[in-house]
């Protein structure tokens, strides 16, 4: 067996913390590493270590930033300056940024009010919004989190902070998937689709 | 978009080499990676690297081997020397083991005949095994290819040449698999259960 062969086990073992990554699928992987050239493993080691050592997060609006290099969005003057869109993870940044529908500026939680993943309120970077909210001349604040319990929660939440502050707090639209059928549309999305229905 | 911070396009790229990984699964690992301690991204290289340095294949059966080190199978005088059994990829030696229904030696072809893949006889270790069946007085070759159009085509053609050797060369049973039911079964497979009915 190869996990007699204790560096594929551990190589194993490392791919299988990768989110989505069961036991076969890192074998997989580990040895796929051991059947290509050097020079492969050689690059992806170098990838892995050059990534942490050149990206960090941008510690005004949390997104990533490549480190000795302005913010993309922070530090965009053609971007508003006035409206902030607060989301989960960097990733949901690339999502909203692939609409182009938004050229405003970025908060990035780091995740989401989860009493299950024991994540609190302080665990996220609501202190460093209420920083740039308070200090910036905001005038509207977009609460983009997943439209699931927890994200519902840790919207309402913020924006629980933000309003008492005299700022306008906005939710993304939730309703029917575009391209898709009412038929198939679950109840609690199709409830909220009636109840926020826009006049044509 | 964090495809703009080149250090993360550079992982995602190595990442998404990996098999059956596709741009969205390698840009969520190139994430991931980034949002971990550098502890995290350290174990990880090093361990690519170190399953490079210290393993490799074994010259004789061909699955893997620390360097330095025996090999489990060749170098096991508890297994049988005079039956090898033929696989395409060192995880099928993986599978095989787990039945613990065999005791004798591998012979790891490092993949199949495939026109699609430009991989013909000379690509395999086909020329290796011939070697150790006619210098160590093999008496039986089971091929253990999968059941498909190549896995068939590379052993009768690697039986080919080993019959008029005299060697007896032998192929993995196929069939209705266990559990399963027949009305669902392909009807190559049905074909191949009647054809090679065992008598009860």
């Amino acid at each position: 067996m190869s996990e007699q062969i204790e560096s594929i086990a551990r190589l194993k073992n490392q791919f299988s913390k990768l989110p989505g990554v069961g036991g076969k699928t890192a074998m997989r992987f580990a040895h796929f590493i051991v059947e290509q050239e050097s020079s492969f493993a050689e690059q992806f080691a170098e990838a892995i270590l050059e990534v942490k050592q050149k990206v960090q997060l941008c510690p005004r609006c949390g997104y990533f930033l490549e480190k000795g290099q302005k913010c993309q969005f922070c530090d965009n003057v053609s971007r508003k300056k006035d409206i902030i869109c607060v989301v989960a993870f960097p990733k949901d940044v690339i999502a909203l940024e692939k609409t182009k529908s938004y050229n405003g500026e970025y908060h990035v939680l780091n995740g989401v009010i989860s009493p299950l993943q024991k994540k609190g309120p302080n665990d996220l970077r609501i202190k460093e919004l209420l920083e740039r909210v308070k200090t910036n001349n905001i005038k509207e604040v977009i609460m983009a989190t997943n439209p699931d319990i927890e994200g519902e929660a840790t919207a309402i939440y913020i924006s629980n902070i933000l309003k008492p502050l005299g700022i306008k707090v906005s939710r993304i639209a939730q309703g029917i998937q575009m391209g898709s059928d009412i038929e198939f549309a679950d109840v609690a999305t199709l409830q909220h689709a009636l109840e926020n229905r826009n006049e044509i």
